[in-house]
């Protein structure tokens, strides 16, 4: 019988925890029997002081079995996922699955929903009319076994004790904890019985991670929770120093993302979109080089037989298949106002939060969970970093349906856009990759 | 209107509070507003990052104000008080109020119970058949105007905010923060409305503080609280290598405290007593040096007039004033046994916080804040650092209701004391006084 103060003392001290007792820790935040003052304590240290490797796999393998795990023992084919740490214009998810799917391997992606600055998956399917995320688990499995892929969002059952601590960490002012966001993308990832996972972690003024330092922290750490897991795990270091994309928002941006499908779309989200599935695919074991993987994702778009895997899914998930060859189908924000360029020169600089931001004012995000989603809303940028822009041309789209909304995301986006007189060379997409 | 969650992350992040957040935080500590979650992240935070002179001024300050004080501005006597952070054997305030009474000062004395290996001034008392320690505050202000001093606990009523922290700080492994210490400390001391302070800060191996360095630190704490709330606080680091006179337990700590006053005891008890006596007396102005507050202390003792100042307290407080006569009246457990050495020597170490967990076991004290007191067990102690001993001569004696409680406690106390061929110097009674 352990006391808890003393638990809470070792981590304090900087030191281990035993399995047993992370253990004992994971299940009292399930079964309610940690009192919610010891946990935050708890975890205020351990944002603190860390958590060793060893702790690190113990509490995230503690939170996966907390609850249910998608079983995908019937599924031969090798399973395999990606997740983003979140950017603006994100889209990636709804081209990807598909893609990787028509190449031969099973994709169980279970997504978030937007919040702040980012958006989630989610709310960019259910923009879809009639697609339904919340599929209980045995339903999930019977849509991968039957196109491949599944796109769901987290339901109950799944890793319970990373939602309980997940809300109190939101509370408690230790949301920004490597350890932490770490284990808890992993014991969701996890419980999808993947065999690899490709983690996209989003660097630059968009994304959480401003730092290359903490973004390469956080991607080791996740690397290392899936070699003890015995999943395969690498990490795509990518930009968000702008948008990725053109669209910003949410039935904006499954339009782009089906474009891309349909082989047109933005080339800074076809090229992202295809390095991070011929990572998975050589990953996973599906490719076993990246020139084979290449050519396999290049032949899914081309063949349409991608876009043949999205319309599968969802058909199988509810929604209007329609919208796959008409994507006027999807919901549209009733007025649109463009911001134009103040003056000639070159796009310097573009405060890539602050376009999320202004895009969650126009009602295509939420300030807290519990605010509702205007799916026709959002922004479409003209412009990206090095062009050259003359003074009047437009540099983005506002859409919306409340006007009220306007003047202030308005002014954000102007704001949020810098022209300077000299030419800077543009981030590259990619930073860096590690395996 | 502050989100909890940023005043919890400013501190989290080494950042100052502002006067205003602070104010809100204790606000919500006392009418529950705030949770206790995120009460107890904060509490980690600091425990982390400490918190700085003007922080610690107004937490104090915030916690001293979330209840009532005691009203003495009719008492044109300066009011002084003394405070010690717990040691083994330490009866000093017993004897040391009446003295200081006696010379002039008022003491509205607030104490503590006994928790662990340390007793509890407010146990020690309630040895004196009918003595009630739980008086409201009115009536301690009725005692102290009537003969100088009140020896009480704190009330509900009474910086609340403290007692609901450090009930969580309890559970929460947050205890041992100097800038916690100091607040919960201060913030009791400073609702009695004193003009001085003296600490007696305990430092050796029966003490809460095992390091020099610790120690000065939370003196230096507790005096820059007290500058800044404009009363004069200084900290006598006295040694707490062995216990403080011969007995330890509650009764016959009181009888020894006294014995004091009656001209006899031990002579560390008095020697340390006449000092914080003298301290307390400069402090507060009642003597102009450190000569003539020793004059008078002396005389308050020699003339019996302190004894006399402990019999008016006894009797307003409910007591039996025989005691003070006769301390055979005082309760006194059924059973002893002496405990012996084993060899001849001399006294070389006493762990004495060993020594403190023997007395509990007897029945002294208690494992937990709801345990019983059997007011007459305890030990005395017949051996100090440095003492020639040799084999077969009484190192302690153990006094006990419960037999079966005597053999551990005889294993703990020999255990506890060392005897070795060559003689070390023995600590001083007092390592420094800060000022």
């Amino acid at each position: 019988v352990y006391r808890i103060q003393d638990l809470i003392r070792t981590k304090r001290d900087g030191l281990e925890l035993s399995d047993d007792a992370i253990g004992v820790l994971i299940d009292g935040v399930v079964d309610g029997s940690l009192p919610e003052y010891q946990a935050a304590a708890l975890l205020m240290a351990i944002y603190w002081r860390g958590l060793s490797p060893r702790e690190l796999s113990r509490w995230t393998d503690a939170m996966l079995h907390s609850g249910q795990v998608l079983d995908l023992a019937r599924l031969s084919l090798p399973k395999v996922d990606k997740h983003s740490t979140g950017g603006v214009g994100d889209k990636v998810s709804i081209c990807l699955a598909p893609l990787v799917a028509a190449c031969g391997a099973a994709v169980p992606m279970i997504s978030g929903r937007g919040l702040g600055h980012t958006g989630g998956t989610l709310d960019k399917l259910e923009a879809i009319p009639g697609f339904d995320t919340r599929l209980a688990l045995p339903r999930a499995v019977e849509v991968v076994q039957a196109c491949g892929l599944v796109l769901v969002g987290q339901t109950g059952d799944l890793a319970p004790a990373d939602r309980k601590l997940y809300a109190l960490r939101d509370l408690t002012g230790t949301i920004e904890s490597i350890p932490l966001i770490a284990s808890s993308i992993m014991s969701k990832k996890l419980a999808e019985g993947i065999d690899a996972l490709v983690m996209d972690v989003k660097l630059g003024n968009g994304a959480f991670m401003k730092s290359a330092e903490r973004a390469a922290e956080l991607a080791q750490t996740i690397i290392e929770i899936g070699r003890r897991a015995g999943v395969a795990v690498s990490a795509v270091l990518s930009d968000m120093n702008q948008p990725l994309g053109r669209e910003v928002g949410n039935a904006n941006e499954t339009r782009e993302a089906i474009e891309v499908l349909q082989g047109d779309g933005p080339d800074d989200l076809w090229q992202l979109t295809r390095l991070l599935a011929c990572e998975m695919l050589t990953l996973c074991g599906v490719a076993s080089t990246a020139e084979e993987g290449d050519d396999l994702v290049s032949h899914a778009r081309a063949s349409g037989q991608a876009l043949e895997r999205l319309r599968q899914c969802v058909t199988l998930q509810g929604g209007d298949p329609r919208v796959l060859d008409d994507t006027a189908r999807l919901p549209r924000a009733r007025e649109e106002r463009p911001v134009v360029a103040q003056a000639d020169g070159v796009i310097a600089r573009i405060e890539t939060e602050q376009i999320g931001v202004a895009a969650m004012r126009l009602g295509a995000g939420r300030q807290r969970l519990e605010d509702a989603i205007d799916h026709g809303a959002g922004l479409t940028m003209h412009v990206r970093l090095g062009q050259q822009v003359s003074r009047g041309e437009p540099l983005a789209t506002l859409h919306f349906n409340t006007a009220d909304r306007a003047a202030d995301a308005m002014k954000l986006v102007q704001q949020a856009i810098t022209i300077a007189d000299a030419s800077t060379d543009p981030p590259p997409l990619v930073h860096r990759v590690l395996r």
